[in-house]
């Protein structure tokens, strides 16, 4: 299971509109535990909880965060509202449905009006999201930027490794 | 062009993000014309002024509204969270952009989650969402009805008058 | 179960081309019932039977009926001929299907031609649908509005008791 | 121009829904002018004038209509209304518009619900409409048939030509 | 199971490019079975025996074959080519696959060039095509023109029988 | 213009269903002409000539023939086809049309059933299919390598120059 | 299972970007054990181990490759980035990701900008890019092009011989 | 036009595979002019130039750059291939072409797999790719963070002005 911080100031915010979305977004949790790096899931919703959802983007600088995550499929507002309500990055991760194929959740999120970016990356992606954040965390912070160099560095040798045992299974076989 | 009614309470507000979008949402404006409804035009964006939206959807029934209806297009988030903000039918009306071909707008505004509709009309289709407010205001107004139903009848009128002319003109070419 | 309205004038008709939509569109009456509105479940077809729609729709004004909620799947023509054949306001419910996952329906409903609406609502979302027939009803009974401006409020409770056990949850887990 | 037949009972009956599809629908009737079969084009609305459109396509067949090619865009209705009030065959042609590029007009019209069938051409091709009228026609009426068979190698030859010119042309530039 | 005519000249011809359409283009023999119309069922592939294809297709009207029905998915070329090797009318069965949600199938059909029509009906709604071919046929031939009326009216009936049952469900409900 | 060699045995042949397609389709030419190789245009249709198309494609080989470019539109059926006829490599080229913004002509085309590949391009990119008929002809051309290997350099030498080009450009304005 | 060549020189690379895409591309592995060309399957990613790619692709020709097939999916970039490393052919096989039916692989794949083309096969068929590379392979290889002419009858053998099943369960049924 | 800064050590990269891209990845450098940012503007091509990127993208972090902006159409690899190639943060700008309406290029971008994020923004929309790149480059320069803060001013009052003149010009009209 993930593993919120509790004593640390959260330094990402994971949002989601709903608890339902928590299977994907717990991804970028999973993630920034490996990291290291203090953060707080919330369940906030643009529809539901609007000032919820205004009281926490909007002080969220204040309280020391520095990227909110932000989950959400079919019309999904919540990472570009949250976006117009702060300035510190935002990072939207498109929530799939099976009724648009996630063509909704992601048209939502990537298409922000100039002036309100929100950085979105591939739909159900939060690991993606939380390895963005931690990237942009890693522009100031000599510490993760090595953990996110060695990180790269497993992968490649998580690949060659998969390589190397489709070959010998291959030659097995043959 | 199209008159905004000064004197009487704006009975139907008109939202756009935009003023880029008046091209469009102004064909709304003219239906109100012809029905003699008392709107008010404004520009409001979900993502620029949030808080401008917050105070104009929060009061707008107290103001004495009936309807919002809100023209966006792309990450086409004002509709939504205008019906997030009030308790009043907000009528969505996405706008086209080459883009995507007005499929973002369209699947940003209709796709809402369940408790918070959005009563959508086709892409750019401002006329409509008119419309549907004068038949909705028309349910409690039997001056607005009988107004709706004899513009069905011209509606028809038209269509069958068409249908006399291109007779004509075809035993013309004959 | 849902609880069809017996004694009761309807004033919201529910309709759907076949009884196989009656899953979706069940949902739609579950709300009514829970805002204590009386309602008409009907199936009757676009294609099969048109001379029962245009009966139905034709006289539903007469019968004191207000709004009528209409789903439809694939080539979804009836929420757009019941809009043809009455002023009440027609709010459409696009029924999803694998072969285009839902566009079919979307586009064959939404996209209505000026003059004639259909206040359409996301993919199976028959809840909303009958949440905007609601708020339309509100405008002119302050019962329901009152009813409707309460439900908001156990929306938002809903959620913000979600937010508390996510906390709670991941507390527990670290 | 298109000639519309004046003595003649029409044969096939060309419909749609605005006198602004006539441009692409004319096409239509040009093909039946050169098989000389006798049509009537008439500007009907599924929407606008729905009581018109049950009175024609509800008496086609006694009027000795055999075939109906209905044209439509958007949640292009009319060829799938038309085919529910009768049972001669309904072949409907869609209108693109650059909203949703034509698909919305498609599946509007290809998507029928079994029990109802309508046959479907190819966007804007309206000529294929005639053409396939013309094929249907042919199999009980052995003058079309031959005429059918030698626009059939007309075709072919036409190809033919234009790949001979290009030929000549390539070699006259090398 | 399907009843394939034997002694009677097949009228009309279901064609298929893979055995494991069948499951869908068996609706439209089943179709057939009911109106009692010879038909004969092949499997001919445009792309693995485009020779027996030509060979069929070609010689289709000699026989005594009046419409082809022919289903295909993916780049489905089969009703397009066996349309351009016969003058009698072919009717296209798009069928469903989960990789383009039946849009690649459709737009191979349903997009043919002027000169060659294909009717298209619905993705995997061989009955549809079935229907058609009746409709078809009925023209000149008024037993099956009285058969397709009473199948016409039974639809009707079976729609209507399906209302009451929900009105009775929902009353016992209450 | 492209420079159609005359005496050589065509050893690539470009073919389209329509002269209108040749605008796209010598851009083809026009890269043979650049790497000397002989090759033939022809206008045929797999519709309106499918005999031609049946000896074309049937003696290719025979011919000398080594590959086949085949581009086409809408239901773009020329390529499949032609793979069905000949054991040669067949490149297909999808024709942009702005019906379905090209998705007709590349499903068409990319979509081949197992047994009967196709070589799929991109829209309108005859560029691409020629080169890669090039790349196929180097495999056992030394000369013809070469030329492409120094196709490639000067492709890196021209984006390089745009880059100084560029430079050069901001420099100066700043 | 496959057998991966041992002894000779790999004539086919085939690689993807992960072993999940394995159970896909195998279908390409066992075509080739079919005609008896030596292959290599290796997993190779152009963004986890982009320096791998860039040897492996860069020394494929020196190597005595001559055709690469790459299979990838969502942002799938593995394809055309081989591309760009060598001028031997290389065939791209988009894999299916039910996130947005495909099409992402697919428009990943085949819109290669002009200068560096990939040919294309259908969404997840690597049976069809394994075919290419033989028909490119027999181009000069008497042997194989027998092969392959051989492995078409056999393919409209099959194709006959399930015509002629499905017509005696046929007429056994009826 | 732009002002690349001359002396000062570029913190953001703006590549582009192609020249043709500059009309939309100015808007960029516009921003950063405003913002009083160093870049540098390079035509780079993951296809063309592949060592080059290979270079500029593994250096980048060492020259002291903080965040790549990539533009790129169509198989759109240019960002991902970055991306994969440096562990600063990528944002990446689809960049629109009427082929596919810009889904291939936004697919191409958004779609990476786990491990190598890329930040996307709304099609052609650069200016919110240097906008969000000015937003990270604040988390830790508290003079940036105050010119995003103005700048989010400067943006409401702009969309109050508008709202504004809006509604002086309908007055006036009126």
């Amino acid at each position: 299971m993930t593993k919120q911080t509790n004593d640390a100031t959260p330094v990402v915010g994971i949002i989601m509109g709903s608890d339902s979305d928590f299977e994907i977004m717990k991804e970028a949790a999973l993630v920034l535990d490996e990291f290291n790096i203090a953060y707080q899931v919330s369940v906030i919703s643009a529809h539901r909880t609007p000032k919820e959802l205004e009281q926490y983007a909007g002080s969220a600088k204040e309280r020391g965060m520095k990227i909110i995550i932000a989950g959400a499929g079919g019309a999904a507002h919540l990472p570009g509202v949250t976006a117009a309500l702060t300035v510190i990055p935002v990072i939207g991760v498109p929530i799939f449905s099976k009724k648009l194929n996630g063509q909704d959740s992601l048209y939502s999120i990537v298409q922000m009006p100039a002036g309100i970016p929100v950085a979105t990356v591939g739909i159900d992606n939060a690991r993606n999201a939380a390895l963005l954040a931690v990237q942009i965390l890693a522009l100031s912070d000599t510490g993760i930027m090595k953990d996110i160099e060695s990180f790269r560095e497993k992968l490649a040798d998580a690949s060659k490794l998969k390589n190397k045992k489709i070959q010998e299974k291959l030659h097995a076989d043959s």
